[in-house]
């Protein structure tokens, strides 16, 4: 099963090739991967920045506890959510469904009521708890899509959210930052992780079956 | 590139066929992409249950807000995270990775010592909070599973989480339910959705790139 050898292929590169690039091509595979992911009520409640600048790479290592792999990868995706749900975005995404499968206009209007009735009387904290979750599906297929190809990719959380909803200036857009996905080649020479063995837990204490 | 189509040939089934069974060595597969899934400082904080007894599928649906898949699926996996941090449960994750890759002891000790002064002085629901998103890159990939192996599968949040906490016993073993994800062959004649267009934001409004 080729998913399963590809997730066994890949690990969390620490150190990548600064002098190799990912083609275009490549890139928009995995981004294609991301914006096929399912997600709640089919909302797609996140959005995909593709950074290969370097000199803005360079910039959020600060931002990124001083890891050089945002700037040495290739691309940096950054995956950012939307900050609340609104009338507007709801309506959006069905108008969108609506018309790109030719049904009656008003056909999903019981639907986004009930969903409109849910998350708009919640706190934009709440709301986020709820987008951001979304962003982590579109991050596995994102992985998977890269691994696919060969490419190396490291999922990072550990960043400064806020400083770089600023320094992207997200909060305009209505979106907050949750994931950093640096994709490019391993520096396998210099890596350290690269030929330690994958762990995970054991399948008998990850799986439970009640048959 | 087989992921991106078998992204493309999956949808959220809406009806099953009940008389058909997915062969547990699929299944097994299934859960095995969810297992290679990578998480938050490598803590897997979260296990998944396998349900094909048909008695505890049916008890799940008025919990499921009366929704006939999640029995007349095949297989229901529930995703559970993690309900906290504890300082046994990063210590156990640290050593199994120690012994496995035949570091000295105490080869983590800093590394789990920040990762404690992080999540131990937070709240149960701010630890929830972040071990449930990593339940979603596990979702992600055994959708991606299911749909190599041309399986249908649902992804499901809409469900009433402590009344399947409940049902399932998951208190007591320090876990919360997050997802479910009902998998099995569709029911073709009966689903609404099967024939209808797949609709996701345009590429260009998904994805934004700084070159």
């Amino acid at each position: 099963m080729s998913l399963l050898d590809n997730l066994k292929w890949r690990y969390a590169t620490k150190k990548y090739d600064k002098t190799k690039k990912v083609s275009e091509e490549d890139v928009a595979r995995i981004v294609e991967a991301a914006r096929l992911a399912p997600t709640s009520s089919g909302m797609q409640q996140f959005r995909v920045l593709v950074i290969s600048n370097q000199e803005l790479k360079e910039q959020i290592v600060p931002i990124a506890s001083g890891q050089q792999i945002v700037a040495d990868c290739s691309h940096l995706l950054v995956f950012a959510a939307w900050d609340k749900y609104t009338e507007e975005r709801i309506d959006n995404i069905y108008q969108v469904t609506t018309t790109e499968r030719g049904l009656n206009e008003g056909h999903f209007n019981d639907y986004t009521n009930r969903l409109k009735s849910v998350y708009l009387q919640q706190s934009p904290e709440e709301n986020f708890a709820h987008t951001a979750r979304q962003a982590y599906i579109g991050l596995g297929l994102a992985i998977a899509a890269a691994a696919e190809l060969k490419l190396d990719s490291t999922p990072m959380e550990g960043f400064n959210n806020a400083a770089l909803d600023d320094l992207l200036g997200l909060q305009a857009q209505g979106l907050k930052s949750v994931l950093l996905l640096p994709v490019g080649y391993r520096d396998a020479a210099n890596d350290w992780l690269v030929n330690m063995k994958k762990v995970r837990n054991a399948e008998a204490h990850f799986a439970t079956y009640i048959k």
